[in-house]
C-alpha cells in the first residue's frame, strides 16, 4: 500500500474511533459487559482459525531468527486462548467506573455542582509482537467506555488480523458502535510517527521494551502512560528486623526478576550491614543472585566462593537489572540513602526496612516515587495487587494517575451543573 | 547575551527548581502561609519601586505602539498592587492540598494501603505583556508545594524582574528553599522553544492568546494546561421557560463578553423560536449585541431596525466572538442542537434551557465538555464561582484535570503502603 493511502487510512480511522467514543460514552453497562462475554465465547469458539493464523506469524519469525524468548512471547495455543478468555471474563466482572457521579454539593447560590466520571475518549496503544495485547488492551479500554486504536507489532499482524475479527463482530453482535475497535494493518513504521501527532487520540499506551517506550514519550504529541521502567531500591535502615530484611529483599529480587516492579538496588545502614549482608547474601547465593557491591559491601562479604560478588560500577546505580542480578550499598545515613534514590531511582517502588517509627515516616514522606512501601516487598507494585481489579498500565508520571493504572484512572470527568434559572451577578 | 549562555543559564535554572520541588514537596503548610505573606507585605512595602520599573516598560511600550487596552493590561499603580496582595492573602486563606491521605484501606492480606497528595514538581509557566501573572502564579504554585519557572512578556521584562525580586526575597525570610521561584531574565524567543523540552519541567501552563496557547500546545514536550477558549453554546429547549431562558442567555452573552465562558451562540427549538427569538433579541438589542443569524432565525426577528441582524456564515460557528456578538440557529430537535455542539462546540461550557426531564438528562449526558448545565448561565464556569478559591486556569482537555484548575488539580498523588514484613507469594 502507498504510504500516503496507508496516512489517509489512519486518519479516518481516527474519526471514525473519536465518533465512536462520543457513543460509547454514554453506553449502559450492560451492553459493554455483553460485548466483553461475546469476545470470550468467541476467542474460543474460532480458536482454531486464531491459531492458524498464529502459525502463519511463528513460522516466519522462526525463519527471520527471532529468540526463543521472543518466540514464546509471540505463541497462542489453545490453552493461552482459554487464560486470555478468562482474563477478559474477569474484567467483565469488574465495575464499571463511568457514570459515578462524585463531590456533588449546593452552592449557597442553590447551584447544585458535582462532577461526572466519563471516558478519556480514543486510546492509542502501540506494543510488540505479543498479540495478547491486542485483545487485553482492547477489553480495558472498552469497559471504561473507550476507543481503541490499535497498532501491533508486525511479526504478529496475522495473528492480530485474526483477533481483531473476533473483537469487532463480537462487540457489533452486543450493540457498540461501529468503529469502537480500530486495528492499523499496515506495518509501515512511518505510521506509528504518525500516529503520535494525531489530535483523535486522546492518550497513548506504549507496552514493550524500553526502546519503545522512550520513542513513544519522546514524540507523542498526546499524553503517554509512560512507566513500566522500575529502577527499585531497598533500603534496610540501622534498626530494621534482619529476619523481614532478609525475606523482603529476597522477595522483591528472587520471585520475579524480569518485571518492572523487582528490586534492583540494595541499600543498608552501616551499622546494620556486618549482620544483615552475610544472611541475605546467603539467600539470595542459593538463588543464583549476582550482587555487584561498594567497596564496603565487598569487604564484608568477601572474599566467599559459594556467591557470585562482583565490585559495582557507577552504571550499575539506577540500572534496571531486569535479571537475577542486584547492586549492594552501603550508606553512613538514611540521609544518604534517600539522596542515593533521589539521584539513581526512576520514581516507580521504593521501600525502607526498618522499626524505626521516624525512619519509616521520613521515607514515606520524602521518596518521590508512585509507590513507597515501610516493611513490604516493591512486588506487590501491581493493579491486581492493589485491588484495581485489571491493569492497563503502571505510570511513572505525576499527571493524571501514579502507580498502577486501572480502568478508573482511564477516565475523567465533566463538571455537571443544576440550575434553576441562575445568572451571574455582578 | 550568547543564546548557548542563556541556554546553559535555562538548564542550570530547571535544575535548581527541580532540586526545590524536591524540598517543596514536605514543606509545612507554616511555612507556605508565611511566604505568602510576606509576599502581600513586601508587594506594598516595595511598591515605589515596582511601580519605577513598570514606569520604564511601560513608557517603552507606548513608544513601541503598544495598543491601549496592551498598555492598560501592562499597567501597575498603588491600587492594583493592592489588589493583587490582597488576592496573595486570599490564597493564603485558602487550605493546603498537600498531604491529605485518602482512599486509605486493609488488604485482605494485611497490607495497610493508599494515596497521600504531592505536589507535581515544577510548573513553567509562559506569558504574555501581564505582570499580575508573575505574582499570581507563583502564589497558586507555591502554596501546593511546586516549584515555578517564570517566562513573561518581553514588554515587561523589569516589571517581572522588580517583582521576581520581592517575592524570592519574601520566600527566603520565610525559610522557604533557595530556587523555588525560577525568573528567564533572558527575552530571546528561542528560550521558550527550549523551555517545552526541558524535563526538568513537569507541567507548562500558558496564559495569553490564543495563538501563544496553540504554539505552547504543539511544540511542548510535558503536559500543558490547554484552555481558556471557550465556544460557548446555550440551548433553548422545546419546553423552556422563556423568562429563564431569556435571563440565562442575555447573562452569558453581556455580562462580560470578552471572557472564555462568555456565550457564543444560541441554539433555539423550531417551535419555540417565534416566542423566545423576539423576546430575547429585544433584551440583547438594548446592550448592543449583533446577532449572526441562520436562515429560519433571521425570518422571524427580521427586518427590524432597532436590532443589528446579519445572515450568518459558516465561520460563525464555532468562533469564539469574544465580543457583543452571537450567532443564532434554529434547530428541528435536541438531537440536531446535541449534533451541533460536538462539531463546533470546544469542550469548555455548554447549556441547556429545559423543563423537560428528558431532554434535560439527555444534554447533560450526552454533551462532552468542562462544565455541562442545566438552566444557568455558561458564565458561571470559574474556579472561584465553583468554591475552588482560586484558578490556575481553565483545562478544555481531559488528562488529569477539567475545567476550572484549583491548587488541588496542582497536585499529584503517590501510593503509601504500610507492610509487617509483607512479601508476594507466588
Amino acid at each position: 500500500m502507498e504510504l500516503n493511502t496507508a496516512i489517509a487510512e489512519l486518519e479516518a480511522r481516527g474519526q471514525a474511533a473519536k465518533a465512536a467514543s462520543r457513543r460509547l460514552a454514554y453506553i449502559s453497562t450492560e451492553v459493554k459487559n455483553k460485548a466483553l462475554h461475546n469476545i470470550a465465547q468467541d476467542l474460543l469458539a474460532q480458536k482454531d482459525q486464531i491459531i492458524a493464523a498464529n502459525q502463519v506469524d511463528y513460522r516466519q519469525a522462526q525463519a527471520a531468527g527471532l529468540t526463543a524468548a521472543m518466540l514464546d512471547r509471540l505463541m497462542l495455543n489453545a490453552s493461552r486462548l482459554e487464560g486470555i478468555a478468562s482474563d477478559v471474563l474477569a474484567v467483565e466482572a469488574l465495575p464499571d467506573p463511568v457514570g459515578e457521579v462524585f463531590d456533588m454539593r449546593t452552592l449557597p447560590n442553590g447551584l447544585v455542582i458535582g462532577k461526572k466520571r466519563v471516558p478519556l475518549g480514543v486510546i492509542g496503544s502501540i506494543y510488540e509482537a505479543r498479540p495478547n495485547v491486542t485483545i487485553d488492551i482492547s477489553v480495558l479500554c472498552l469497559k471504561s467506555g473507550n476507543a481503541v486504536m490499535l497498532r501491533g507489532g508486525s511479526e504478529t499482524i496475522n495473528s492480530n488480523t485474526a483477533l481483531v475479527k473476533v473483537i469487532q463482530e463480537a462487540i457489533a453482535r452486543a450493540g457498540m458502535p461501529q468503529g469502537a475497535v480500530q486495528f492499523v494493518d499496515s506495518t509501515a513504521r512511518e505510521l506509528v510517527e504518525h500516529m503520535l501527532r494525531m489530535r483523535t487520540i486522546d492518550l497513548i499506551v506504549p507496552r514493550g521494551g524500553a526502546g519503545l517506550i522512550k520513542f513513544v514519550a519522546d514524540n507523542a504529541c498526546m499524553p503517554v502512560v509512560t512507566g513500566g521502567i522500575g529502577v527499585c531500591h531497598t533500603y534496610v535502615d540501622k534498626r530494621a528486623d534482619i529476619a523481614k530484611s532478609v525475606a523482603i529483599v529476597y522477595n522483591a529480587k528472587v520471585q520475579r526478576p524480569t518485571v518492572c516492579n523487582a528490586l534492583d538496588a540494595i541499600l543498608v545502614h552501616v551499622d546494620i550491614a556486618p549482620t544483615f549482608l552475610p544472611a541475605v547474601a546467603a539467600e539470595l547465593g542459593k538463588a543464583g543472585v549476582e550482587l555487584h557491591c561498594d567497596r564496603r559491601a565487598l569487604s564484608i562479604l568477601g572474599p566467599n566462593p559459594s556467591l557470585k560478588l562482583k565490585p559495582a560500577v557507577e552504571e550499575d546505580w539506577g540500572k534496571e537489572f531486569l535479571a537475577l542480578i542486584a547492586a549492594v550499598k552501603v550508606v553512613d545515613s538514611i540521609d544518604e540513602a534517600l539522596a542515593h534514590i533521589e539521584k539513581y531511582g526512576s520514581g516507580h517502588s521504593e521501600s525502607i526496612v526498618t522499626e524505626d517509627y521516624t525512619s519509616g515516616m521520613r521515607f514515606l514522606n520524602e521518596v518521590d516515587a508512585a509507590c513507597v512501601y515501610i516493611n513490604a516487598s516493591t512486588r506487590f507494585t501491581d493493579g491486581g495487587q492493589f485491588g484495581l481489579g485489571a491493569e492497563v498500565g503502571i505510570s511513572t508520571q505525576k499527571f493524571h494517575a501514579r502507580g498502577p493504572m486501572g480502568l478508573k484512572e482511564m477516565t475523567s470527568y465533566k463538571w455537571i451543573i443544576f440550575g434553576s434559572g441562575h445568572v451571574r451577578p455582578g
